[in-house]
């Protein structure tokens, strides 16, 4: 029966996941506060999960490689430093890091390549809305970016962002990928990907009512990935997309 | 070069379908009136493109065959038996019949069966909603369906359909897909394929602007299948999915 | 202190009921569940508050005249004989009859009104498309029919309903409202009143994310109806639209 | 019969303004291009239209006054020294000046204002996304700043705007606006306004499908504003809202 610890227990998200492995039939390893040392944590632990904030992912990622244990990484908006360091800390130990761990957000990222591979960028503009209750702080969300970049290999290029169009903007660029944010209510994920032609517009579409689904894949994760080789994986890795 | 003929070329598909036939290159080879006789039209052409009525069809398919001519069928709403007429016919003549000829819609097609094959019937209700202009006088249409056979395909089952809720209906049947139908304006052709669980949704959305891109897709077909053994194909052949 | 009965205190909405009324710093008066005599009920309480069925709605009416208690009644789907015996009791004692108790749902029939008055039904094609959990029995939903009637209310006329499209059903007749229903997932209710004319569409879309705002609106119907001559309410009156 | 002049009377609005006015049974007195005085035209025409540039208003509002003769003004993106331009020339002629001239935009923008009023603030979050073609070169949209000052209106408090959200935003304002920009494929123009809650959305959308229905509108304004006493006059002024 694997153990499996999680970094800020204490947070909403926290308190999903130690249901969601019991749930699982797994066993809570333990949890760090902030402040507390995380190397106890990965020591007593076959796999962490980390859903608390982007500058604790080099942290966590270093305390994972120290421990040789695995870790799952949900936090979003890390910096270029912060995903260099846990790119690094995975040659070392295995990571699995995904901006959504919602297997139907995840079969929207698959399917989003395979669309854009099908409707070329300089017929199609690809536009990403998204929406996201009120208390979150960053636009775009880390999902509508990881769908940008699937238009972007669908299409074989690297991604271009349009994103927080205000004032004078000239003409829409051919070939980029647009990005918009909603911010209200208690909206606890929706994000629309359109592709618009002259003649047809093509739009998937995915809401979440329900946190709790993040916190079940992530579980998820965490039971496929410990005994893996090191090296970064993805949701799609553990879906077996 | 290939001569495409057009049953009912005084009507608006018609007149679309010889504009699209000049604008590909290729040579008009006539058309029919209502009474006219197809054979003529057949003996004359290379192909023949019919957008008519589906009591049309046996006649077409006959004619096609007697000719030896390949026939591109794009009329909706076949019953049983002009659906055997004409499925009878391919074996001797090639035969393009689709319910749509947008390259967008069938790459939705090709989708809504990979999602379908995700996503199983048990957690996600299938639901389809249309909508057309006011004009139109069935429901659902023949793309709705079509997106219906794909769900089942995805999910390696036969079609079940929940079509035209009205009353007192009893709960949601497991693993039907539901058809509703929208009616009203100038609309050329919406189509929203969604799968809804208790804790997330995901839709695929077809919205079509211009009847312009179903003669553009017809006529490609036309040019695509001169020359084919006999058979019954669809745009998926056509557009090599 | 106003002491509230509930019909039907052990289902779902009976409990929500429950938990509202203690919200409200009223008085839970006590309950019924099946077979249950209403007499009781409505001699002990200052107004009793009915979610429960159809058909039980001219039996709490009957009771609700003969204890001289005001109803609450919320129950959808009622036939024309309920209707009517729910509407005779009314001249005897107050009733506050609604589809619908959220006051999202009510600013949206008074808006549907207001529109309708304003977009020609000559010209603005009404389309009604409601989607509701798969559990739901009877389509298209109370408030469905009340949007409806909204628009034909704004028309000055009555209304003609187009509901359940399926098969051959000739074109669209002008000036009717069409309605659509979809069931799926845990949806707690959708409804979008499209306008629809060739040059351009307006629609009005509300979403219910949480039962409880049901629960939230009548109890408040429940605190304003006390005391109130005899009459049949509605919720416009309630909110003092 | 009303003479009414176009400024820009070779661009593509300007020849569907031209189509309008014969429609409409009234005079075409005649048109500038770019680099022509507009001093000849505001002489010969009862009224002028102006859909050209927004800083193209501060000049065609002052050969208004010059000549005495009415504007119908529809450019948007005006800065603020030129919106005073206007003002002030409209205390010697009669002007209106419209973000918007269909009458279902200007339907919508009364319906935002009364909705406003109902939603309050503190728990509905007003957001507005709007989508136009890819040549559009500014954002917000004037119709959806329009949008964003009725909402304010309906509340009593002053316009605050959250657009192009980007990067790190910090939680929502209590009270504001949101503003997203969707650019891609063809569209004529499609407003969403979303009020939305913790328990319940509503949202009003409105789509254009033909430009139009602008042309319509303006000359509809063109022969209402003819004898008018100076002023600075709306859309609702002309509709009669």
């Amino acid at each position: 029966m694997a153990r499996i610890g999680i970094a800020g227990i204490g947070g909403r998200m926290g308190k999903l996941l130690a249901e969601e492995i019991a749930a699982a039939g797994a066993a809570l390893a333990g949890g760090t506060a902030r402040g507390d040392d995380p190397a106890v944590l990965f020591a007593a632990s076959d796999v962490v999960i980390d859903f608390t904030h982007a500058h604790a992912a080099p942290v966590h990622a270093a305390a994972a490689v120290a421990a040789g244990t695995p870790l799952v990484l949900g936090s979003s908006g890390l910096s270029d430093a912060e995903e260099a360091a846990v790119r690094d800390a995975a040659s070392h130990v295995a990571i699995v890091y995904a901006a959504n761990f919602s297997p139907g957000v995840n079969l929207m990222l698959a399917i989003a390549e395979r669309m854009a591979a099908s409707l070329p960028g300089a017929d199609y503009d690809a536009e990403i809305v998204e929406m996201h209750h009120r208390q979150k702080v960053d636009a775009p969300s880390g999902t509508a970016v990881a769908l940008g970049r699937a238009v972007a290999a669908g299409r074989g290029e690297a991604l271009r962002m349009e994103s927080g169009r205000d004032g004078h903007t000239g003409p829409r660029q051919t070939g980029t990928v647009g990005f918009a944010a909603l911010r209200g209510g208690q909206v606890v994920g929706e994000h629309t990907l359109l592709f618009a032609a002259g003649s047809e517009h093509i739009a998937l579409t995915h809401r979440s009512f329900d946190r709790r689904v993040y916190a079940t894949g992530a579980v998820r994760a965490a039971l496929w990935v410990v005994g893996k080789p090191p090296g970064l994986y993805g949701m799609k890795d553990v879906l077996g997309m």
